[in-house]
């Protein structure tokens, strides 16, 4: 039995689709037990509306909410029955293996870091979502609050990166690219010029050197490689750009009459082809390298992303990842021993 | 009389594309003298099919060719006799007041910084692309070879940029905001933290603060400053997830019989929406603080480009940036002086 932690509080949607989405993962899979976390009577209120077999859901009562505009760790250390706080605190005791929460990102950050804790060796959490490519998805690691990080810290991204890709993904030998300004080695910062011999010489990861940033939507790599600050600008310019592009396609084919028949006939098969430059069905970004799984998903979720995320957490609990990824660190220092 | 000189060997459609830009751009304006310069008989043997007016038009024999995948340093030291050297040259010497090229970008920033050399008080001339938004387009200042950037240098890229930004594209009082991972002020790296203080501090720029990735495409800011890494990576991926989304757009239409039909009903409306979204028709990237300019267009840049990017080299010089730019950082001195 998989236990999976729900904050049923945060998110834009909390807690109707969160809900929702919890009793469609239940629906989905027998061996997955949920706990939704938060004002109980709320909560409860709002199962009614499903059917689900007993005992299969269960509610956490935590009186607290913390908003997206909360300093991230005052809200962790001062609201201590936040639905975040206490779902946290069960994946820290054992009580839960997983946390899944559309809530305030600086706080997930923050938590699980202080309350769920690193596996021991892992110098940085790194967060990481999947991006759509032309091929399918990319990891793009990291995405989180680590600022001005060290080659040390994005080694440790590629091996933990590659890990997820290959186990929770399904990416056979993952690819692995440090993203650059130029194809050349000699090229880069000077965080990537350090990072990259280390890269070249790490075991365990299929890595293919540098990439540049246009090359990353062909899905030119399968774990793209990066410190937190361009992941970031990476993630939220992907959104960017998309949004802007789309909506120029749709007010060119709203711009006349015969572009607007036009537009009829290429709807359905457009929405189609677009559904499939879309991450979301993969679930949400995990925060890897912790004592536990965190998963924040979109803070715009519906049911399906939140479904998604939960059976995300399966797949992550049963391939042993975080196993797998204590394996690969402490190989790292077995070798570095040997030296 | 302005004077360009317009390296006729650089790019993917050299000389062909090159010479009937600069042929167009002579045709548009008189007060213009065009010098190309590349092999003289290639150049003379392209120039006939075109008629322009006798003497607008002068040729400038340079035997080499600098490649692309050269390395930069080593082409501008030992190439002499290339048509990218020859004609920064002429612009070093005051023979000609600017440079347009198409080819290597790496030979370019370096050959400008070599051979033009810097205005006095310049610390690292930055390259800055406009980038289309929703609501026209934005300076993208750095984007250039400046890696691992000072503070000191963002701040001399927002003033010059508000400067480019004001006077050549004609956007009054352009509102300059600097990268960054959030909103608040607290947010982001060392890099961030140190420059945003000195922004706000800085005379004569509109500065508003941080910028997350996601507002860029939006037209969020007029002026977007950043360190040469992130600069690069914005232009590329904006170029990435532009070439993939309208790819799974043509995909979309071009998936059925009935989205066929649509396709072609809705294609001339969606062209001209798409173009409206395309920094092209503003000519190529001025690399900033130079004795002189130097205008780096597209490597696949066509003659329509190639001429616009003549005309903003007229506007530059007429609009006396570079004064303007002397007289800013001159105001700099005095006033820290003062302190």
């Amino acid at each position: 039995m998989i236990r999976i932690a729900v904050d049923a509080m945060g998110g834009d949607y909390a807690p109707g689709e969160i809900i929702k989405g919890a009793v469609q993962a239940a629906g989905r899979r027998d061996d997955i037990q949920i706990i939704l976390i938060g004002q109980e009577d709320v909560v409860r209120e709002e199962l009614k509306k499903y059917n689900f077999r007993e005992g299969q859901i269960t509610v956490q009562n935590a009186t607290e909410v913390i908003a997206t505009e909360e300093p991230p760790v005052n809200a962790i250390r001062k609201k201590k029955d936040s639905s975040l706080v206490v779902g946290m605190n069960m994946v820290k005791r054992g009580e839960a293996d997983a946390i899944v929460s559309a809530g305030s990102s600086g706080a997930i950050l923050v938590g699980g870091q202080v309350i769920v804790g690193r596996i021991k060796g892992v110098e940085r959490p790194p967060l990481a979502p999947l991006i759509p490519t032309e091929k399918g998805v990319s990891l793009l690691i990291d995405c989180g609050a680590n600022v001005d990080a060290r080659p040390s810290h994005l080694v440790q991204f590629a091996r933990m990166g590659s890990i997820y890709m290959e186990h929770v993904v399904g990416v056979k030998n993952p690819r692995v690219a440090i993203v650059n300004i130029g194809a050349e080695e000699e090229k880069g910062n000077a965080l990537v010029k350090e990072t990259f011999p280390l890269l070249k010489e790490c075991p365990g990861i299929n890595f293919i050197g540098s990439i540049e940033a246009r090359e990353i939507p062909h899905g030119g790599a399968d774990v793209v490689v990066c410190e937190a600050f361009v992941g970031n600008v990476i993630l939220k310019l992907y959104e960017g750009v998309g949004a802007t592009l789309l909506s120029k396609v749709k007010e060119g084919m709203m711009s006349s009459l015969r572009s607007k028949i036009g537009a009829l006939l290429v709807k359905p098969a457009l929405k189609e082809t677009l559904k499939s430059f879309d991450a979301s069905k993969y679930g949400g970004a995990p925060l890897l390298g912790l004592n536990g799984l965190v998963v924040k998903t979109h803070g715009n979720s519906k049911a399906t992303e939140v479904c998604n995320s939960i059976i995300q957490c399966v797949t992550f609990k049963e391939q042993g990842i975080n196993e797998k990824i204590r394996e690969s660190l402490g190989r790292e220092k077995t070798e570095e021993g040997k030296e």
